[in-house]
C-alpha cells in the first residue's frame, strides 16, 4: 500500500505516477483521441452536416443516460470500496485478536512455563502469515520452534504446506489450548473466555477468503464496461457538430473519467494482491510478531 | 458462478456471451427498434411537423424524469447486489463454522475415538450438500456411514427426505454432541465451547430461506417495470422530430440500457439457482468436505 | 404477501391490479388532467402568452429542484425498504430461533420426557402466533395443551389476554426451563447454551414493535407531500407554454411517477398489516409450528 | 413525538401546523421574496440588460451545482435520519433488556421471596426514567421503595443525584445480583445468563449520550448552511433576466425546499430533546414500567 | 472539537473562522479568480470569438461531468464521515467498557479490599489516556499508584513507554483479574462475566488504530483531486465566452465548492487529530476518569 501524505496536493494533480490511471490508461485514451479526431474529419469534409441535421441532436441522449452511469460508477466505487475496507478490517480483527490471545495467555499460563509461552509467541505470529500466504498463494514451510535444530520433525508432521495451511495452524492452536485444558494447566472458565480468540481466526481467514474469491457478479462486470465504451465511442458523433475538433480532448476527457473510476475499482475490490492499493499485510504481520512477543515474554 | 479475469476488457466488451442482457433482450430491443422507425415515419411523413409545433418539447419531460429512473434503477441495483452479497455472505459463515467444528471437535476427541471422529467428518459436509439441495429443492438421502453395508437403516431412520433435510441433520449433529456431553467425553465447558458453531447452523439455513422466499415487494417490482416501459414508450415520440430516423437507434440503446439493469438486478436477487451469477454452491460445499477430512483425520 | 414470477415482464407492464398504484391514485391522476388541461386552456385563450413572456423559463426551476425531488424519493424509499427487510429479518430470525430452541430441547430432554416435550412442541409456535396477533392487536386465547379439557384453568390464570401476550409466553417459557435447572434436568452448561434463544425471543418482539409503532418523523413525512403537490401543480403553469395542451398528460404522468413512489413507500413501511406487500407472518408460524412438530417428536 | 395517520395526505399538504418548516421558515422566505423583487427591479429598471447581457447565462451555474447542494442535502438527511434511528434503537433495546431482566429475574427469584422481586420491579423501570432525565439534563430523586417512609435513607445514601444517576441505579442493580449470587440465591450459570442484560444498560446510556452530544461535525454543518445562503442569494441576479418579478416567488420556493431539508435535519439528528419529532421517552419507560410490573408479579 | 449551536444560522453564514474552508483556501481561490479573468481577456480581446465558435459549446461537457464530480464527492464525504462516526463510536464504547468493568468490579471485590479497587480505580481510566496518547503518538509515563513515592519502579518495571503501551495496560488488567481468579476472590462465572469487557478494550485500540493508519486508497485521493482541478480549470475556457468577465466570480464559487468538500473530507476522514472536527479524547477520557472513580469508590 502506498503511503502518502493526504494534504500534499500538488503532489496529486502534478505527479503521474506509475501507479496512475492516467498512465495506464494512456493507450486508450489516444486511440479514443483519434478515433473522435477522424470521426470529426468526416462529418465536416464529408458529410458537411448543416444545423439542421438531426444528428446534431444526438448530445440530448447522453445527457439522459449520463445520470445511469454515474450511479452504475458509483455503485461499483461502492461495492469495491467496501471490500476493500473489509478486507481492512478482517486484518484489523486478526491484529486484534493476536493481541488479544497472547495477552489472555500471558495471564493464564504459569511465569515459569517457558515451553508453552514460546509455543504461543510462535504460532500466533505464524497464522497472520501463513494467512497472508494463502491469500497471496504461496506455499511456505513454517517453523513454531525456536530452536529449528531440534524438533524439526514434529512441525513438517504437523504443519504440511499442500494442504489448507492457516486450518492447520488454528487447529494446532486448539488442540494445545485444549490439551492444556484436559490437563489441568488452563481452567474450564479460562478455556470458555478463550473460545471468542480461536473461533474468531478461522472466521477471518474465512472472510478474506470470501473477497478473494468472489469479485462482483459477471452481469455488472460486463455491463458496465460494454456501456462505459458504447457510450464514449457514440460520444464524438454528436459532439462533433457541435466543438469540431474540439470533440476530440473532450471525449478523451470523459473517456478517462469513465474509465479510470471502473479501472480504480477492479484495483481496489480485491486487497489481498500486491498492488500499491492492497493492504500491507507482510508489514501488519511484522506488527502482530512485535506485538505478540512484547507481551509474551 | 461464471469465472472470469476482471482485467480483461476485451472479453467484456466484444464477446456476447449466452447470457449476455443483449442476447436475452435481443428481440424486445429490436421491437423498439422498428416502434421507434414507425413513430418516426409517421410523425413525419403524416404530420409532417414543424419546429413550432409543441410535441417537440416533450423530451424536456424525459429529462426531468431521468433522476427518478436512474435513481430507482440503482435502488434496485443496490437491493440486489446485497441479497446475493447477504447470500454470499453466509455460505461464507457456513465454510467457517464447519472448519471450526471440526477443529474442535479434532482436538476435542480422543485421538483413538474413530467412531465419533468418522460421524463428525461425515455429517459437517453434509449439512452443507443438505442445504444446497434444500435451496434448489431437490430431495435427496444422505449416508452419514462410510461403510453403507452396515447401519444402513440407520439414516434411514434419521434423515428422512420428506421432512426439512437440514433441520433433522443439525438436529443429529446437536443429538450426538449432547450425548457426547451427557457420556462425560465433552465436558460442560467444551459444551459451551460448541455452542455457537451448532446454533449458526440453522441461522445460516433461516438466513438463505430467507433470502429465497422473499423477492422485493412485488409494488416496486411492479412500478419498475411499468415505469420502464412507459417512459422508453413515450421516447421516440419527442425524438423523432428532433432526430428523425436517428430517434430508432437511440431509444434501442437507451431501452437496452434500463432494461438491462432490471433484469441483471433480477437474476442476482435470487443467488441459489443455477444461473450463471449465481452461487457455486456445490464446489463450497466439496471444499469443506475436502477441509473437514483434512483437519478431522 | 403477493407471491409472483419476478422474470413474468407481461405480467407487471399490463396488467392493473387492485393493489396497483395506478389503481389507487387515479382519481389524483384525473385531477391532475383535468387541473392541467384548465391551466392549459387559460393560458393559450387568455393571456395569449407570447414567446417573449417570462413565465415560460419557469420550467427552469423544476430543472433546478428535480434532483432535490428525486433524491428525496429514493431516500424514502431507501428507508421504508430498510424497515421492511428489517421487519422480515426479525421474522427470520424468529424462525430460526424457534428451529434451534427446538432441536436443542429435543437433544437435552430425556427421550421418554413425554411431558415437557408436548409443552414445547405446543409452546414454541405459540409465541410466533402470539406475536403476529400483537402486532395486529388481535386478542386471542392460546392453550399450551393438547387435551384441553385438563388443566384448561392453568393457561387461563398463566396467559390472559388483556396483559402483552407474548412477554407472559417468553415468561412461561423460560420458567419452565429454569424450572428444569432446578430439578436437574437440565444442567447449568446447558442452560447457558440455551440463554441465547431464549433472550432473542422477546428482542425479535421489541424490534417489530419498534418498526409498528415509529413511522418516520412526521417532519418528512410533511415535506415530502408538501413538495410534490407544489411541484407538481406549478408544472403545467411552464409547460402549458411549450407543450400546449400536450402538458396535460405529461403532468400527470410525473405526479403518476412521483406519487407513486410516496405510495408504495408508505404501504411497504409498515410490514405487518395485511396488505398485499405487508409480510406472510401467518404462514411462516404455521411453517414454524410443522418444523418444531418435526423435530420435537 | 407527534403521532399521525400517514395515509391522510390533506393532512399534511394543507395544513401548515406550528412545527413545519413553513411556518417557521416564513421571516427568511418572507425576506428572500423582498429581496428577489428588489433584484429584479433593478435589473430591469436600471441596467435594462437586453438579451446579450453576459449575466443572463447565470443559471448555467445554478444548473452545474444544483447536483453538489442535493446530494449534500441528502447527505445531510441520511445522517440526521440514522442517528434518529439509531436512538430509537437504543430506546428499543433498552424495552426489551427491562423484559428480559424481568422475564429472568421472575423465573431466577424465589416466588416467595417477595423483597428482592420488588426491588427488581421497582429498579429497572427507574433506570428508564432516569436515563431518560439524564439525556433532558433533569436532576431527580429516584425510590427503590414501595413504602417511602421506611428505608428513605438508603436510596438517598445510595442515588446522589449531582453524580451521574444511570451509572448509580446500574451499580444497585448489578451489585444486588452480585449479592444474591454470593448469599447462593443465584447459581453461577445463572450469573452468566444474566449478564448480558446487566452489561446492556450501561451500553444503551453512552449510546444515547454519543448520539446527544456529538453533533454533525462544525465544518460540515457550517459549509451546508453557507452554500445554501450563496446558492439562493445569487440566484435572483440570474434569474429575473429570464423570469422578471416571476423570479421573486421561484427563488423563495427554491429556498424554502433546500432550508427546509436543512431545518429538519437539525432537528431530527438529536432525537431525546423535546420537539415534536423527538422520542417519546416519557411513554416509553411507561410502558417499560408497565410490563416489568405485569411481569414481575 | 468545537462546541457549538446547531441552531444559530447567523454564525454559519456570516462568521468565517480560522477554520472554515474559505479562509483555507482563501490563496487557491483568488489564483482561480486571476486565472480565469486572464482566460476571459485573452478570449475576448484577441481570438475575438463569435457566436459560431465550437468552443462556445464546451460547457456541454460539464454539464455531463457535474454528475460524476459530485457523485464522487458525495463518496468521499460519506466514506469520510463513516470513518469519523466509527472512531466516535470507538471512544464510546470505551466510555461504556471503563463504566462496566468499573460497575462489575465494585460489585464484585470486596468492600473492604481497598488495595485492589484502587488499582481499578487508576488503571481504567489510565489505559483511555494511554490510548489517547498512543494515538497522537506521545510517549508518557503512566502511574497506577495514588501514592506516587512508594512502589513507583513497580511501574516503571511493567509499562515501559518505548513499547506498545495500551497493550501493557490490558495485559495488567488481564493480569490482575486472572490473579485474583487464581487467589479465589473472583470466582469462575465472575471471570466469564467479565470477560466482554477485557476483551473489548484491545479490540477498541484496534480499531482506532486502523482508522488512524489506513486512509482511502491512494488511487481515489489522486484522481479526486486531479479530476476537481482538471475540471474547474478548464471551466473558464467555455464560461468566458457565455459570461465574460463574470466567468472569474463563478469559476472561483464552483471551485470553492468542489474543494471544500474534499478539504473537509480530509480533515475528518482521521478523527483522532488535534484538528477542531477532531474528537475531543482528552475531555472524554477525564470524563472516564470522574466517572469511574464515582463508581469504584
Amino acid at each position: 500500500m502506498k503511503v502518502y501524505n493526504t494534504k500534499d496536493w500538488a503532489q496529486f494533480v502534478f505527479l503521474i505516477s506509475k501507479s496512475d490511471t492516467l498512465f495506464k490508461l494512456a493507450p486508450l485514451i489516444f486511440f479514443m483521441l483519434l478515433y473522435s479526431l477522424g470521426v470529426a474529419y468526416v462529418e465536416i469534409h464529408y458529410f458537411k452536416v448543416s444545423d439542421e441535421s438531426w444528428v446534431k441532436n444526438l448530445p440530448q441522449m447522453h445527457g439522459l443516460l449520463s445520470f445511469v452511469i454515474s450511479m452504475l460508477l458509483v455503485f461499483r466505487t461502492n461495492t469495491a470500496y467496501d471490500r476493500w475496507w473489509e478486507g481492512r478490517k478482517l486484518w484489523g480483527q486478526l491484529v486484534n485478536n493476536s493481541r488479544n490471545l497472547a495477552i489472555k495467555m500471558a495471564g493464564i499460563l504459569d511465569p515459569t512455563d517457558e515451553e508453552n509461552r514460546r509455543f504461543f509467541r510462535r504460532s500466533i505470529p505464524i497464522y497472520a502469515f501463513s494467512l497472508k500466504d494463502h491469500l497471496q498463494s504461496k506455499k511456505t514451510e513454517y517453523s513454531l520452534q525456536d530452536d529449528h535444530l531440534i524438533e524439526e520433525n514434529y512441525l513438517a508432521a504437523s504443519v504440511v504446506s499442500d494442504k489448507h495451511v492457516p486450518n492447520q495452524i488454528a487447529k494446532l492452536l486448539f488442540g494445545k489450548i485444549n490439551a492444556l485444558y484436559k490437563t489441568g494447566q488452563i481452567t474450564g472458565d479460562q478455556l470458555i473466555v478463550l473460545n471468542g480468540e480461536i473461533t474468531a481466526l478461522t472466521d477471518i481467514c474465512g472472510g478474506c477468503e470470501r473477497i478473494k474469491n468472489t469479485p462482483i457478479p459477471y452481469s455488472y462486470s460486463s455491463f458496465i464496461k460494454k456501456f462505459i465504451m458504447l457510450y464514449t465511442l457514440s460520444l464524438p458523433i454528436g459532439y462533433a457538430y457541435m466543438l469540431g475538433y474540439f470533440a476530440a480532448p473532450i471525449v478523451a476527457f470523459v473517456f478517462y473519467v469513465l474509465a479510470s473510476l471502473e479501472l480504480i475499482a477492479e484495483e481496489i475490490e480485491e486487497p489481498f494482491g500486491m498492488d500499491e492499493n492492497d493492504l500491507p499485510m507482510e508489514k501488519m504481520s511484522e506488527n502482530i510478531q512485535r506485538q505478540v512477543e512484547e507481551i509474551l515474554i
